[in-house]
């Protein structure tokens, strides 16, 4: 893996995962469920999984605000048009009038190409406690 | 989905997870260490990412015992050699000499068909708080 040439596909998930983490940071909403599929399934610790309709509820809520982050890939595979990567994520994030805390952990997600050529996050699995 | 028969592959995935639970219940480590690839990565909240040699040591170790448990396959996508699909479990574990608790939870689990022609758990991100 170390040298092999990065294929487009791979590319388009990194640039993905990227404008992820930029559009969350700049309160850009319609960017980030843009970035998702319309059957896409998150799933966190302590809840029941929940969809596109509940993550914009979300978003548009004045909840904890993510003020800085990183997703870092540690694996990507791509099998056609799905594909699936492990990142190590680490966020900061800032709860209205309390103090900002740093949280790291990893998430398992699957990211889909759908017909427009786009991929985009269909499952995510996310174990930040 | 609902009417579509199911593939030779989904029915072999299909089998080992209920293998997986089985095996887990009744004690057969040897069983279990072989239903996974020798790459396994298992990802909790709270804790890095651990593999084979230190899932087997847990299972040598004298933990929580699984004495009863379920795992509804959700949905299942099969990719060629490879396959994700998220489960909701439901265990009933018991701790040495305290009292046994139901946990539910869901997994997005990844599984690759070896060369060898088995299916077996290559990813597993498991949500149970």
């Amino acid at each position: 893996m170390p040298t092999e040439p990065m294929s487009d596909d791979e590319r388009a998930i990194r640039d993905l995962i990227a404008t992820w983490m930029t559009a969350s940071m700049a309160g850009g909403h319609e960017t980030v469920l843009g970035l998702m599929t319309d059957d896409v399934v998150f799933m966190v610790p302590g809840r029941e999984p929940f969809g596109k309709e509940a993550f914009a509820t979300a978003l548009k809520a004045t909840g904890p605000r993510l003020i800085d982050g990183s997703a870092d890939i540690a694996e990507l595979k791509v099998l056609g048009d799905w594909a699936w990567l492990r990142c190590r994520l680490k966020v900061t994030i800032a709860p209205p009038g309390g103090a900002t805390t740093t949280r790291s952990g990893y998430t398992l997600t699957i990211v889909r190409k759908e017909a427009d050529g786009k991929w985009r996050l269909a499952r995510d699995a996310n174990l930040l406690a």
